[in-house]
């Protein structure tokens, strides 16, 4: 039996999500630039403020584990980031911008959905409450904001169909 | 204006996501040789053969609109398998392995989930019927798919604590 236990799991993801988060702080700004409707770039805007708590959680996460809040490269977020600048620079100027801007940001989405899903389920079976609490309002976050973005696609469609 | 418009994104999403299902197809027997539990290896060779037909269907959607179906290399799900093997190094022998396995399986879902959800929506714009049919079938696969491995992580969490 390795020495490896959930423990650990539990910190590594940690650490790939507080990674990811960071990546996704840096991004957000470039896909409000880029937006072209008013309603995906305030969106954009709005989702970058609750990323900033959400970063704020994970430290409190790592706070209540004892660890110093530290990063650990996320090669996930950094290939689904790549592919949305890919759709940015190919699809400038294109009235199909938006459509693809809202397709990378979900992808983003689902990739913190699951892992805040993850998280969540482990810091249950560890009898961290708080650290589940958190989680939770994460995940409830991350789960509207991919129903707006939905939403925000399907209003973009029917304006450019107009 | 730019000539891209929304039939180029959709082939390009189209052959994103081809690529990553073959992707997928390779490392799901990778996962299944190397779960623990009963139940999930029995997911992971369940979920191998839907993926097959998921596959098929995708050529069917490049049939749909008369171009060869090729890939195009997805950094998304390349960082998310990446992930996934490291867990099945480090974690080798452990009790977490399976809790590990399970969060690797499930960050793959909702990349799938992202994609043919955006996918699904493009081909109802563009007035695809058959190919939004087909990526609605293969989303309720992934999304139940999904709520399977949470239910198959708690049945292992319970196993190890009993």
């Amino acid at each position: 039996m390795a020495d490896k236990q959930l423990e650990d799991l539990f910190l590594d993801t940690l650490k790939d999500i507080y990674y990811a988060e960071r990546q996704i702080l840096k991004a957000l700004p470039k896909m409000a630039k880029a937006a072209t409707s008013a309603e995906l770039k305030a969106g954009f805007e709005q989702h970058q403020a609750e990323t900033e708590t959400q970063v704020e959680r994970l430290e409190r996460g790592f706070e209540l584990i004892g660890k110093p809040a530290r990063g650990k490269t996320c090669d996930a977020i950094l290939g689904i980031l790549d592919e949305g600048k890919t759709i940015m620079e190919e699809f400038k100027g294109s009235q199909a911008l938006d459509a693809g801007l809202v397709a990378a940001a979900q992808a983003v989405e689902h990739y913190e959905i699951a892992r805040y899903g993850t998280l969540r389920s482990w810091a249950k079976q560890l009898g961290m409450t708080e650290a589940a609490d958190l989680f939770s309002q994460t995940l409830a976050e991350e789960e509207a904001t991919d129903k707006k973005l939905t939403q925000v696609a399907l209003s973009v469609a029917n304006q450019k169909a107009a």
